[in-house]
């Protein structure tokens, strides 16, 4: 992205290329039928039950004034509204915790000035969000969010790490409480002495340690040996919420033995009940505000504006990886711009704005990448085997799935003519076959293991559309009224739930992996070379790569340490948006560029491609080796369930990428049999070639760059 | 074995075979050094703790005259004398369920009658033991156990699973009895309070599932990615008794807060109590036993004869299945004579008697099995990065692992000159190594993953010795005078303990396999192939194999439901033992041979093989493809911890293994890229090789028979 500081340029570029997306993005999630129930649910789940315990905190921080209902009611508006015209659909709305943790700081200070007091917290906060919208609006305008790209990976993925700490720390915390007796509670309670604290503390436990669990294997139930594919991926689609049923089934077992308050469960009053209603009429009150307050409600929104404007960006950011190869093109201004809006109207019916939430938004991307890869996956099986049942010849055979194929992309109007295609020919298949002689023989199911190959050949792309968002607002929405059945969960459930979230968040995360790395035994270090391609394994010494993971690490914890501060903890995303100078000034210092490149490329680092006629006769006989494959350019492939995965970068100096000789190397030429032949092949290795036919370490990872030739991609 | 009937025959051969490696059996477990305490620790938790937990149970139903000391006590005892003077050392000895069953009957059959009591209850069973000791001579002396081989698969494999459902069951019990007011404790105490029982319940499922997991988690050390080797192979091999110390720890951790009973711990008196001594001078009360007593005693003193010899010859079976590739010879007559003068023994001391344990004994063999491959890839990991650091080419690379390798060989005089030796050339390497043109330059870790190719070569083999037993046994004595110590083990870590031995004893038996067979989606079958190596599932139909498979768990249920019979269900192993005319008369009624042959190979009806010059001028071609391989007949390789592999069986009809094709049915060829371009070489694909290059149905699985050339294997 441009950084430009233009007026109103940013909001009109987005606004541009999302329209032209908008009718594709409702006709495709209709498209997609009943399967998008699973994403659906799967994000409802991860969204509404958050949402839910942010508000059992908050009513207890603020007097009840604010609850679950209200946090809920917060979630279900935004969400519909930005699903329906917000830019990018893949964006989860919801209140955060930080919101709670800012408005649990305004209502302290506010109950405690006589001019306010608890009755005019709320029209005080309402002019908290005029405060914060404007700033947003001016943020928005001057085109703030195109320095996002300043925002590296190291940035985010500390920030989404960050978040999974505050998740873990929350489901330790509640279940340690549930050893407690908690706050307001009558310690009389039978619930309540010290036997049945105990008891209620060992089966709180067990219901969250076996939903975190269950809930962690149900996600993996694709690949499970057991039942049949029906089952298993309804198992996998739908797992986490049957789990949450499930362990509130159990919690249920022994009732007839134990008093009603154990396990404990939720706690929040129905939307119904008398003066739940309070805060809908908050606007009227707003006047009655003393105009010191009204200008003194600037301090706390600035800070609000900050934050928002952080969270909001790098949730969309990672919503929106180069790893998930989207075709549609993003919308931080505009979006921006928009949550403004919602944030002056969330004010004036005094509930809690929502924001971009981590880790939900990219968890709502990875979901529909599962959804597409199985549309694909069955369509391209259903075609393989019938043209296997004519006896065609595995020429054949990749031709009719590759036609296949072309028919499931969506015909956008925008799109280039596409260069891309399946990942057409499998080496290990072809060269198997031709040492057979039989490249033209017809194929069965013995040679060629249909599901398992068009696993590997599959790249990872995303059911773009809104939907899911919209639908899982509606949700949302439906859990206000639901209320009465939502309190049957034990809290310790939720408790498992945010560990799962917590966990669930991780893979893909290569902070994470780093971290990971350093605790591996140097002889197996080649596996998370394997397993994640994470080609900086080879070409970073690592030494360097455990410097650069410890000093991420001590700033994690720097940051984490900040928001155990009690007032000044929700400036933590500054110290996030410190990274940027850090990262743009202070570790070019410590570390070679190089290496700065493989382990966190910036575009703004970004060297220039060498220009095609570099390309030497040694390539020339790849390029015919591999003559199937020159399609397959910006294509990867994902190993069941979505990993983030290297695919070349075409800078817009090279020419097309049909032409592009980086088009060799993709993660299947990096195994190391065919390496070393490779390179025997090409005589003399040139340095961005990689040295052992691995991505080089020039071309950065993912999305294609080339934005400047059409609008979508 | 031959079925002959002759007297003392049996007992003469074990003894003369027995003792040619005699004296290697103890200079080989000296020289494995302190790493023999890492089988030897396994084995002695999964010795003690059942014990220990049985001797419970039989405390609370004999009034509290047989106690955890005594059961600990004869463990101990016989263990010693076994392990010294016994026949067959992989086998371990200990009091079992059907014992403690046995005297429960045994106890409230003679307190009722006045002429006995509870005073001479241990007299009479003292003669109970005189007259088995002498039913088990006969059977010894008259060969009985030369009929072992009629217990083919199907029978241990289902008495196997039986014992797994037993530990289970008694896991599962042991766990409500939790939540209950135990027997003979006073209800009025604060732990047996309503809310405090509750309490403990949860609190025991925290730490039974707890242990379970954490204990089959930690088996699996050797695989982890994180951690140094040593690290790694601690955890693997001393985990489930630091586990038992960790959950212990973990008990005490809310000990301020809850009451001293939670959690429940062991109950068993101290050996040096008063009164603890009373059972051992039982031999002077013997006299007082009324005759008519004397001889009711050979009732009760078939029953247990019965059990004893099936239980101690099918534990003796188990621990030295044909897929370990034990080089000793068995000894089941022999064995079964020292059981019954140990019998004698432990009546005469008033202690239960204890015979050969499931699944202990196969588990020990196992553990071995895994020391033994630490020992031989320490050897040649370092033999083979000494030979690369030499700069040497594949072929002495190879050449230097094959010469490490048998000087790693136990010298055994008895020992034909072996044909054995590692599976010298791996084809994918070579392969590779052969397309570049350089299987004679030098090579480095790149191309050559050393400690994983070394896995991978590596053939399944057991350290046999005596010490580890031996070790074990003397543990389990030190148990006696360590009661304070184990007291404080909570009694749900049992269970959780009982769970996960019912757990680790399931792979492997095929049995078992086939069920989750029943339950894999058919487009996953392969993978049980894949995995497991079990050639069934590509010869006999599915249908077939799923109706072998409910019959035999219809059986199972069977035998499991009459264990539920109060007094008959110490019979149950006369179930087992009636499977012996079942499988040989009925069930080829049902099943075609070759099926049966597949399924559950019996000796008596082994097809014979078809001589060697049916090899046609194919066969050649692969023969000399795979010259290097010659060698490597009747070894079979493990993956990372021991598992069932084929191997292939060479029947004396056919010429030396040497020269036999069928070396080349190696797991490896069965790969699905080798098999079509061997049957293209090969022209006819004849029946014996299998039709996709796997193992073919006419070679069982296993330990070689070619026992007439030489005594010691």
């Amino acid at each position: 992205m441009e950084e430009t500081f233009v007026p109103f340029r940013g909001i009109k570029s987005d606004l541009h290329g999302r329209l032209m997306c908008y009718k594709q993005d409702w006709s495709s999630g209709v498209k997609a039928g009943f399967r998008i129930l699973a994403p659906t649910t799967y994000i409802f789940f991860s969204s509404a039950i958050p949402v839910i315990s942010f508000g059992e905190q908050l009513g207890r921080n603020t007097d009840g004034i604010l609850t679950a209902v209200q946090t809920l009611a917060s979630t279900a508006l935004c969400g519909i509204i930005h699903s329906i015209i917000g830019g990018q659909p893949l964006l989860i709305l919801g209140v955060a915790e930080p919101t709670v943790l800012m408005y649990t700081f305004m209502f302290n200070f506010a109950k405690d000035i006589p001019d306010l007091g608890p009755e005019l917290f709320l029209a005080w906060t309402g002019w908290v969000c005029v405060w914060t919208a404007i700033l947003l609006f001016l943020l928005a305008i001057l085109g703030a969010c195109s320095i996002i790209n300043r925002f590296t990976r190291l940035a985010g993925e500390m920030f989404g790490l960050l978040i999974a700490m505050l998740f873990m720390q929350q489901a330790i915390k509640g279940l340690v409480d549930e050893f407690c007796i908690p706050q307001r509670e009558n310690p009389k309670l039978t619930e309540l002495i010290p036997s049945w604290r105990f008891a209620n503390g060992m089966f709180a436990l067990v219901l969250s340690f076996g939903l975190l669990f269950t809930a962690l294997r149900s996600r993996k139930a694709r690949s499970w040996r057991y039942g049949s594919g029906w089952l298993r991926g309804f198992i996998a689609d739908y797992g986490v919420p049957l789990m949450v049923l499930v362990w509130t089934a159990i919690s249920y077992i022994p009732a007839s033995s134990i008093p009603r308050g154990i396990p404990r469960r939720l706690f929040s009053p129905n939307p119904w009940s008398p003066g739940a209603y309070e805060n809908w009429t908050v606007i009227k009150d707003m006047l009655n505000v003393p105009l010191l307050y009204i200008i003194g409600a600037f301090i706390p929104a600035t800070m609000i504006a900050v934050l928002y404007y952080f969270d909001h960006s790098v949730a969309s950011q990672l919503a929106q990886q180069k790893e998930f190869n989207l075709r549609k093109p993003p919308s931080f201004h505009y979006d921006l711009l928009l949550l403004g809006f919602m944030v002056i109207l969330c004010g004036l019916l005094g509930i809690p704005p929502s924001n971009g939430v981590i880790p939900q938004s990219p968890m709502h991307t990875k979901s529909l990448a599962t959804l597409k890869h199985q549309l694909l996956r069955n369509r391209l099986v259903a075609t393989a085997r019938k043209s296997m049942s004519k006896n065609s010849s595995l020429g054949q055979l990749y031709g009719s799935m590759q036609e296949a194929y072309h028919q499931m992309q969506t015909p956008l109007i925008y799109q280039e003519a596409s260069a891309r295609g399946l990942k057409d020919l499998k080496e290990s298949t072809i060269q198997m076959a031709s040492s057979m002689g039989n490249i033209d023989a017809p194929v069965n199911e013995t040679v060629f293991d249909v599901e398992k190959e068009i696993d590997d050949l599959l790249p990872v792309e995303v059911k773009e559309q809104r939907l899911s968002n919209l639908l899982q607002a509606l949700m949302v929405g439906g859990c206000v009224a639901a209320m009465p059945v939502l309190k049957k969960i034990p809290t310790s459930v939720l408790w498992g739930y945010f560990a799962f979230m917590a966990i669930e968040s991780l893979p893909g995360n290569q902070f994470w992996e780093r971290i990971l790395l350093l605790f591996t035994a140097p002889s197996r270090r080649f596996k998370v070379l394997e397993e994640y391609h994470a080609t900086f394994v080879e070409t970073v010494p690592f030494r360097i790569i455990a410097t650069f993971t410890v000093f991420q690490s001590v700033y994690l914890f720097i940051c984490f340490g900040i928001t155990w501060i009690p007032i000044a903890g929700v400036l933590f995303p500054l110290m996030i948006m410190l990274l940027v100078p850090v990262r743009q000034y202070l570790l070019p210092k410590f570390f070679k560029g190089a290496h700065l490149q493989d382990l966190d490329a910036a575009e703004y680092e970004e060297s220039p491609a060498l220009p095609f006629n570099l390309a030497t006769e040694g390539d020339m006989v790849i390029r015919a080796l591999a003559e199937g494959e020159l399609l397959d350019d910006m294509i990867t492939r994902s190993r069941g369930e979505i990993r983030r995965t290297c695919s070349s970068k075409v800078t817009s100096s090279t020419a097309t990428p049909a032409n592009n000789p980086k088009t060799l190397q993709s993660p299947r030429f990096s195994e190391k049999t065919y390496s070393p032949r490779l390179n025997e092949l090409r005589g003399d290795p040139s340095p961005w070639l990689g040295g052992r036919g691995h991505q080089s370490p020039r071309t950065s990872e993912g999305r294609p760059s080339n934005l400047g030739q059409s609008p979508c991609i």
